[in-house]
């Protein structure tokens, strides 16, 4: 990815109270980020007085580049949507995306309740010309090491082929403007199936395939679970329940290979003296599949970026959660993604 | 998983044409199965002067416990499943089915076409009482060891809550019947969710959630894709898209940490000097994880019993599908999983 330079500052609103442990991940990131990135700016949206309080808070809280929003209410991950949406006007979350609509901040994220992340962005934010629902779009490690994105995964998990046929666009759209592979220009698209015959699939992926065949992108038909990793394809789409099973399960999996591999490498002592020897390789190979590395996925189809982190990010994974937010707004991905689809639907039209 | 003595040879009905790689893998499979159960006996089942002209074939046809069946059809991967069902009566796929039902052969072997293994299955052996459709069962790997079985995988692309209902009672009597381990007396069943709260889910799973609570099994909620490799849960109910694209996502991911973790071991002179003093410990984690182990899945529900093979599988792949087949009848798996079902429904009434 190459940045496109940015005469303005870029600034982030962050919700710092929501996933599993709040303020004691969302701090640390958010003072690693810093270092990091000695121009951007940081709104720290939740409870100004929690925030002061907290023992992580002080050396960030110095920083003249970060500033305190505050926000006396928390979207919890049990509260209906109901609730998150219509009662808790005065969420982290929902002051965090009211800063992206009122151009205070260029990207918002959270690592709170999905859904009511999901209903909130759309709600305040709107979706673009065209879209009927946002999607979250996040990257998987493939063999080619170019990434295949996939969409969506959990905010819609009843979807309509027309759906299907709107994430193919938004997907299409979305790596044409952020990525710089050469596959980038005309990503290839794929529709996640249980077999790449025409004949297979539920009722939904079945008519979802002729609308995706009928739209002005690169639509190279049926792909399979196994085709993510390959690199074969670059973006797939399916729906919500499906896309959030595929993405745990790869989690877990990864999990337990992890869990296996330390395990096989402390069996015997010869084993753990071979360890030694192998670290080198054992720790490049560890970092490359560091699930943290991948976490971060964008809300994609509304009028703003909105970025989701992992609701059990630890403060590593939370960063990089907040590099993504920082790099869409660097590569103009609002207005690029926006762009490319107005062209997808003129031509489709 | 502890072997009932049985006193009868055990007799295995083999489609030898189907899958991928046809003749090439079933032939070696067989031989090499020979070799390791030499009071079972293997009736091949495809084209004879095909089976007769292959040039791995004389050391296996020499054997007294083999048998040619002559089937002069054969179901490829794209025939619709009328073709299948009403038009090719004489295919390698229905004759082993035939096999079984005619009480020639205690149960078949096919790596063929997934939905016409099934539909051929269920019309010539018929579902046993109180099952509407039948489902695939396979085993994944677990940090417990114990193996989480999953279901359905395949079959059944468009279900109903009730289906995923009579999914959770054939998984559970499923690994009462063949498991050993401490949980096998009472599996716990779970429901594959977006995530563990109740609001969580599509329409359908929100439907089976109550229905399966109401079983008599231990149901313990929704579960999520990452819980199938913990060994907190013993079986995994979910429709068979997700199922399939979950199995082929990790056998895909599977492949990607291979392929990584061997390219990470070659991409340094210091670090293939490292992989030398790691070969013991990097060979255990690689056999561990070897998805070939995992061949051979299970057509529950079914009165008879079939196992299907991967249409990919090589010859130990397909070799490990031919000793599944093996042990479920060695384990009388039919018959005490239909018992248990009967006990289930009969408490259910």
């Amino acid at each position: 990815m190459s940045l496109t330079p940015n005469q303005h500052p870029i600034v982030l609103a962050i919700d710092m109270m929501g996933g599993d442990f709040g303020l004691d991940t969302t701090l640390p990131a958010c003072r690693d980020f810093c270092g990091h990135h000695p121009n951007a700016q940081l709104r720290l949206v939740g409870d100004e007085a929690a925030i002061k309080a907290h023992p992580n808070a002080a050396a960030l809280l110095a920083l003249p580049q970060v500033h305190i929003i505050h926000a006396p209410e928390v979207v919890t991950m049990d509260d209906p949507l109901e609730v998150a949406l219509r009662r808790k006007k005065n969420s982290s979350m929902r002051i965090a995306i009211n800063q992206v609509k009122d151009a205070q901040a260029q990207a918002a994220v959270s690592a709170g309740n999905t859904g009511a992340l999901m209903a909130i962005a759309q709600f305040v934010l709107k979706t673009l010309d065209g879209i009927e629902r946002p999607a979250i779009a996040s990257m998987l490690p493939n063999a080619m090491g170019t990434g295949t994105t996939v969409l969506d995964l959990g905010a819609n998990v009843d979807c309509s082929a027309e759906h299907l046929q709107q994430f193919g666009l938004m997907g299409s759209a979305f790596v044409s403007a952020t990525m710089s592979h050469s596959h980038a220009s005309k990503p290839r698209v794929g529709l996640l199936n249980i077999g790449h015959e025409d004949i297979k699939g539920n009722k939904v992926v079945k008519l979802a395939a002729p609308l995706l065949k009928a739209s002005p992108i690169h639509f190279i038909g049926n792909v399979e679970g196994s085709d993510i990793f390959k690199g074969t394809v670059d973006v797939v789409v399916c729906d919500g329940f499906v896309g959030n099973v595929l993405l745990k399960t790869t989690e877990g999996f990864s999990g337990l290979v992890r869990n296996r591999l330390n395990h096989s490498f402390k069996s015997t002592l010869w084993r753990k003296l071979g360890a030694l020897f192998a670290l080198p390789a054992l720790n490049a190979f560890k970092s490359e599949f560091d699930s943290r590395k991948f976490n971060g996925a964008a809300l994609l189809g509304l009028r703003g970026v909105v970025i989701k982190s992992h609701g059990g990010a630890d403060a590593v994974a939370f960063g990089y959660a907040l590099q993504r937010a920082h790099d869409a707004v660097a590569h103009d991905m609002l207005n690029k993604t926006s762009l490319m689809l107005a062209q997808l639907h003129a031509q489709q039209d």
